[in-house]
């Protein structure tokens, strides 16, 4: 089916729609090891108090602070716990030397600092007998069990992105792998007889394919699989076979180029009679764009120029990966321009440009073959389709690329 | 050697002049598909003419724009020309029905897109004629050869950390693989007896080891590749076992735990005799750090409480292991306090905080075995050695986490 010219916003909902089993896959059970950057699926409570025991925060001794009612006080030291070390009672009027981390022994109910005693024979057996210098209240130094984090409580919420920070949250309560959202694995198909790929020499006529390899980069940057990566030359049945390999082995398929309007669609005339809707949606670069189901696997249809390419994945795809992996919504600032500029009405432009402290200043020259341009660019200009001019100074939406 | 208090300004210097050599290390060359996210080392001059020669910029009919002085007029189409076609010259008062990216023949000037243009027989042969409905200038819809980039241009200067839109134009040239920054290796080694590896039973006074998987994170978010991940006792001769192979297989190691004023501090005990500096630090947390050098490979060796060692990584090893992967500093943003805070004085101090549209709030409870107020932060506060209080709405230094 080809229909008609569609604006932007609706095609990003048909989009959404399409792609929105990609947000529903089974969660994945990971470990740790391979937890950075993944989505948890499920609130993680901790399975333990932390610490799991009462326990020193100083090198120093373990005292009880009704021993140093009068300081300084001479103890006689029991012994030595080093962390690691199994806990002993500590006797009445004693003192246990007590490493950081090593538990607290019942009986003891503070820590002096190392620096604020004197022991009497060398530090190195602790025996003998300690000077304390100055008196401690009780608690003083002990870090008593389920002070950092209580048995059931919750550490982590579903939905953490999994950075350094967490992973020692949840390595330090003793778990070995989490339930995360599986990538969606990704297959990209780019089409065009006139694509060689990089390596070979060109003949004539022909240019290198650059569509597979950054459509590739993309996908992955946003948190999916590439699973399979093939070009296409405009051949129906090469496509077919293609594409039917593609819908086996991924959860989504991209492809570039074979939409437009010319003799040799291939990606068109393949689908569009298996129900792919090819339309003309209202937006510079990417005008023409595709969508299909193949045995039920959504399949977005891009066209073929390398900037269009890109736009389309950047306005159309990224959102919809980007909520598969769980991760934060695309951000758009509004950000003054630098300069003045004009838009094509009934058009939603996207300016490559570039930005400084100044604001944001598109580039000249808007070829969707450009990908110079579209490389030394660092956001992408969002121009509403209705806006034919703005001004220096004048806010525009701006996506961070 | 053990020496006296440091300041962190001084402690930035020492480990930065120590981990420099990592910067320095030879690029390495990686395929195109394996280049996403890591930085170029040279500048990269297009090897060819993009677009490499002259073509169409529409679906449509390659005409001189001479032969259309009055409209519409009439050409006998000479034939096809698809994208990957070799070239043909235009016969005079002729057409030649031309796609998107085909190259533009000899003799022909202008393309008439198919929407201004009636075919008089059917597209798909191209025979025939075909009725053009309205005059173009020459140079209308024609791409010349090396307008997007010429050979010999700078098409991404060195330093660029590659994206998709890099990507894109690198396989636009012809590129297969690209000279990058080598990843740092990092060797990590936790150190405490007291530590267990999640998946076994707690016994008593022991607890998980969150350092290691903590660190290698880190460091692996930060464009390093973690080569060893080692836990050891409170056993010198493993120490120097576990070091000996860690300073074989990486540019830098870092250690954590046994650094402190305890009896057992086998990191300390073992590098300070080998040249290694013991230092207190002025911060909190993480006030104990050290430096060697064995075998001629960096070590820092970090506190072992689990948030000391993470504050450590992000002050010292993050901004170094970012240099040396060609990435750019780690921002600091100046962001207004929700409320009052006091900080001890002579030290600087980094405390877990939140960060919403009112600023950043600082969590209560600063104890550096906190890992669950670590997880729940989303900013790092960095209150200077000479602050002791702030008012809601002063402005401080923050880290982004």
């Amino acid at each position: 089916m080809t229909s008609g010219r569609r604006s932007v916003e609706e095609h990003e909902q048909h989009v959404a729609a399409l792609l929105d089993p990609l947000r529903k896959k089974s969660p994945l059970r990971v470990p740790l090891a391979h937890a950075l950057h993944r989505t948890l699926t499920e609130d993680v409570e901790s399975p333990l108090d932390l610490p799991p025991f009462r326990n020193s925060q100083m090198d120093g001794y373990a005292v009880r602070a009704g021993d140093l009612a009068s300081t300084p006080a001479d103890l006689p030291v029991q012994g030595v716990l080093a962390a690691g070390d199994t806990v002993a009672a500590l006797e009445p009027g004693h003192a246990l030397k007590i490493m950081t981390g090593a538990p607290v022994p019942d009986g003891a109910d503070a820590v002096v600092p190392v620096e604020d005693t004197r022991a009497t024979t060398p530090d190195s057996d602790g025996a003998g007998s300690v000077t304390v210098e100055r008196s401690v209240t009780p608690g003083t130094y002990v870090r008593e069990a389920g002070t950092d984090v209580r048995k059931g409580d919750l550490l982590l919420p579903a939905g953490t992105v999994l950075a350094a920070r967490h992973i020692a949250a949840l390595a330090a309560v003793g778990l070995t792998s989490i339930p995360v959202r599986a990538r969606p694995r990704v297959a990209i198909i780019s089409t065009g007889s006139e694509l060689v790929t990089a390596g070979s020499e060109l003949g004539p006529g022909q240019i290198f394919n650059s569509n597979g390899p950054a459509l590739a980069a993309s996908a992955s940057a946003n948190g999916a699989d590439v699973v399979t990566i093939d070009h296409c030359h405009d051949d129906p049945e090469e496509f077919v076979t293609m594409l039917e390999h593609a819908v086996g082995v991924a959860d989504v398929v991209f492809t570039s180029g074979g939409v437009s309007k010319g003799d040799f669609e291939v990606v068109k005339d393949t689908l569009a009679p298996r129900g792919g809707q090819f339309v003309s949606v209202a937006m510079q670069p990417g005008g023409p764009q595709g969508t299909a189901v193949v045995d039920g696997v959504p399949i977005l249809t891009f066209p073929g120029n390398p900037v269009s390419a890109l736009v389309s994945f950047e306005v159309f795809a990224r959102p919809a990966l980007r909520a598969a992996a769980g991760y934060p919504p695309v951000v758009c600032e509004s950000l003054p321009l630098t300069e003045e500029l004009t838009s094509i009405p009934g058009r939603r432009q996207f300016l490559r440009g570039r930005l400084d402290e100044k604001g944001v200043t598109p580039f000249r020259g808007h070829g969707s073959h450009l990908v110079a341009g579209l490389a030394a660019a660092d956001v992408l200009l969002d121009i509403p389709a209705d806006t034919t001019s703005l001004e220096a100074g004048d806010l525009v939406k701006v996506r961070i690329l």
